[in-house]
């Protein structure tokens, strides 16, 4: 692997390790837990894993055990998030710690490679060459569900045959809920394996009380609010476009918050506050063309929105037309085909309701028919693959045009579309994520060490100096509840939205009147690795506010 | 304005100042010269400013001047580059080096700002805010062409108001030869104002002999790899898409160029490659499902391909389509209104040559509809906004279809697309171009206080350390030749494209088989301004190759 001149250099760093975790390790065992609502409904599906207690590590300096070697197997599930290869190393280092006997094995391209038996051995040489980088190449990752019976047997065999004591599964939510079923379900076998899980996605959707952030989400943010920031230093110096720049987020819209934070856009939308507003596109459009009409005023045609990637689920009115379209495609979907496209919206539209065939038919055609052409394999409308940026601009220019010979609007109009996500996915974490981590890595061989199984590795105290973290175990249990997924009621870690009573999403809304009738944008610049700690080593804004701190 | 962390710290940076402007400076004439070719031409029209001889500058330890004072004018020509703010600050430093009493004008919004008189005095307090950061908005950019007399008056009578010596004008090839044709027209009339250009454009086309890097180049190409680098790492964890990947530079590929050099994708297109070889479109999608589909062979779906802004216009067929629609949509455009789409491209289509006619029936139905609908102001099809990653992966993924029909090829496909520019043009620039554009400011305002005019600010000897930068003055004259535009003949400086018996082209293309059969790539990580020096001041890789220098 030929190495550029900053990854040579990146590798020599050594993250901090918190100071609890540093030489040999003691636990502190706290009260037993409820899960965070629904108590009896998890309980009865945990029976072996619920009520487990809260666990912390402290420095331990009479340690009185000689530890046996074991084995250990990782996952890396779903998307990519900056400092995954950190994980990796720190569990690694972690168990070399323990016992220099300790092996570490990886599963290949995700939860596939579990099942499927395909898997590689670990070791020191291998694992030096993707110490802080970004990415998962090192063993690969893959979104396969790992949920039935059949998976957990398929791959406990493997697991037998590695002599493999603990696994650990590094994803998002839902793949953490599916660690703590693994967990129950080895501990109901009696398997004698453990399942820790590691919480990983760049949404920022995965975190709760226990779990202060989850890792990524603090790098890709800093990348988006790199480019964000250069195309806003460009915006402010042609003075002629306006830029509507989208980022990934689907469930939730903390990366769009925390990128409007760091780079002080003209406007941000975030889908939380349109669903709870009830707004509707029109409104949305309406919003947007207020910023706009009002810079005009002020002399400015140009301007910088940014928008999350899942808007469009959160406008309840574009809900309800999905989910009427799902319906009407799935019975009468041949009708549809080869007609051209003014016809075809037409005949959709006669079997839409009186309000959804309004809403359908006044979306720009382009849109309209993406919605109606491109089904996933089950058959749904791929919300995702809808440019919303785009949907949004084209309405705009509508609008604007109708204000213009009303009289109300008198400027020009053009627009740029950007969307930003592979970008930063895999970037090279931030000395946050990479600190961040190795020690959530590391903390994940300690609770293997322990014994524990069912629980999500936690590192808080973040917005403090790494050496002051505080490190241990959460039992993943006490952060289910049950909702409805696919009209079942499933046990599942609560998402965390945009909570619109934060300070994150209060900072923001306190801004947002000046940031669109001024220009004040702010370049964050990229991610620095060398220089003073106030540049290298700050942590996302949305974390600073979170704990009371002052951005 | 407020800072973001970097800011402030990077606000502090000092650029270097070569050897030969530290103290005080006096000049070293060389030898007459010539324009590179139509010599004859080119002297008749620039009798005043022809065959001027090559400047240097050296540190003169016996100053026997007391320099009087004077007023500076400057324009930023054209699109954005990282580093004109410290073009601006060199010019600023070197003006009150020479005398306190020296004044900076900034004329706004670029060579319109010259002609309708909006200008500001750029002061001490004002500049320090834009030390070292990217952008034009220190007085914003335009793209007004300079070149009539009678915004050549215009101009002068501001000057006059605010008696000022010399205009400095900072732009590309064209608005280098327009400032050049503003000297000779003041020195003709005896206007008493010198013009002195420098060289900016991050497409890096302007280059020769004597200017052997335009500034922001090496910026714009860190941060274009910086983000492709981290896409490649996402492609190389998930490994199953192709990422088309789009980036700036119309009239060159040099950006397409640097990059694949700094990040190792799997093909990258070579614009000049593509018309020196008389590729055509079926060529080029040919030549990208060689690389697919025998990457299929050995198991890897995923990959990515880079593209030069400008390559449609390099396909030699497609430029004959386009040069024809042309014509055929003036002569009958409003026949082909209110059509429906499909019969729009048939009645088009009759008026093409059968060649013509073949090709554009063969395109994506999108992209013939984006050539025949979209004009600009002159009536000519914008082939800036065709989406040529997208225009390729459709048409890829027809043919591998076909292939998978025959029996050639048994991949899975499927692609993500991407446009870097608007990310690059106003990034803080790297210490290179920091200190490069700071010398030419400087060096400017040093060929100023020399009298002369007509000259480009010249920086050499760049891959060496930036206190052995050579600096001095080029005539612009010396770069020109006679070239037809817009159908008249008219003295140009010669634009350079990719030099395909040069080392950095022939560097790529003797790794290129390689690249496409391997996954082999790099990940240059984000700018850093911190670090050791051969992550921080390492110049761009064209450049480095350029001057015989290993990479």
């Amino acid at each position: 692997m030929k190495k550029s001149a900053l990854q040579k250099v990146r590798a020599e760093y050594q993250p901090k390790l918190p100071n609890d975790l540093q030489g040999d390790v003691k636990i502190k065992l706290g009260e037993a837990t409820e899960s965070v609502s629904d108590q009896e409904a998890i309980k009865s599906l945990f029976p072996h894993t619920y009520g487990m207690p809260v666990v912390q590590f402290e420095q331990d300096e009479n340690p009185q055990r000689v530890e046996e070697p074991f084995n250990v197997g990782i996952i890396l599930s779903g998307g990519q998030a900056p400092g995954g290869h950190n994980v990796v190393s720190g569990i690694f280092d972690g168990l070399k710690k323990l016992n220099k006997e300790n092996r570490l094995y990886g599963f290949l391209m995700g939860p596939g490679g579990f099942i499927n038996h395909q898997y590689m051995e670990l070791t020191a040489g291998y694992i030096a060459d993707y110490r802080n980088t970004g990415g998962f190449d090192i063993i690969g990752s893959g979104r396969t569900k790992l949920e039935s019976p059949e998976q957990f047997e398929a791959g406990l065999k493997i697991l037998k045959e590695l002599n493999i004591k603990a696994l650990v599964i590094i994803g998002g939510d839902d793949s953490n809920t599916n660690a703590a079923v693994l967990a129950e379900y080895y501990k109901n076998i009696g398997a004698g394996v453990q399942v820790i899980g590691v919480p990983k996605t760049i949404d920022g959707d995965l975190k709760n009380n226990w779990i202060e952030t989850s890792f990524g989400f603090d790098t890709a943010c800093k990348v988006y609010s790199e480019v964000i920031g250069n195309i806003q230093r460009d915006c402010n110096s042609a003075k002629k476009y306006y830029h509507f720049i989208k980022l990934m987020g689907r469930s939730a819209s903390h990366i769009a918050l925390e990128c409007a934070l760091e780079t002080q856009p003209n406007y941000c939308l975030i889908s939380e506050e349109v669903q709870a507003k009830r707004m509707t596109l029109d409104n949305i459009v309406s919003s947007i063309c207020y910023v706009i009409s009002e810079r005009a005023k002020l002399g400015w045609n140009f301007g910088t929105i940014l928008i999350p990637e899942g808007l469009i689920e959160f406008i309840p009115s574009m809900k309800s037309l999905i989910g009427e379209l799902n319906d009407v495609l799935a019975a009468h979907g041949e009708e549809f085909e080869g007609l051209d496209e003014a016809s075809k919206l037409e005949a959709i539209a006669k079997y839409l309701t009186a309000a959804n065939a309004e809403l359908y038919l006044s979306l720009p055609k382009t849109i309209a028919l993406q919605l109606s052409l491109d089904r996933d394999s089950h058959g749904n409308v791929q919300v995702s693959l809808i440019e919303t940026e785009s949907l949004l601009s084209e309405m705009v220019a509508k609008r604007l045009a109708e204000m213009a010979e009303e009289g109300e609007y008198s400027g020009k109009f053009a627009a740029q579309h950007h969307f930003f996500g592979y970008e930063g996915r895999c970037a090279d974490p931030t000395n946050f994520d990479a600190d961040y981590t190795y020690a959530l890595g590391y903390n994940a061989a300690m609770l293997i060490n322990a014994g524990l199984t069912g629980y999500m590795s936690s590192v808080r105290n973040l917005t403090d100096s790494p050496e002051n973290w505080v490190c241990g175990g959460i039992p993943i249990t006490m952060m289910m509840n049950m909702e409805r997924r696919h009209g079942e009621m499933k046990p599942v870690i609560q998402k965390a939205l945009v909570d619109l009573k934060g300070r994150p999403y209060l900072k923001y809304a306190s801004m947002r009147e000046t940031l669109a009738l001024n220009t004040l944008y702010q370049y964050p610049g990229p991610i620095q690795y060398f220089g003073p700690s106030e540049v290298c080593d700050r942590p996302s804004m949305t974390l600073l506010l979170e704990h009371n701190k002052e951005i």
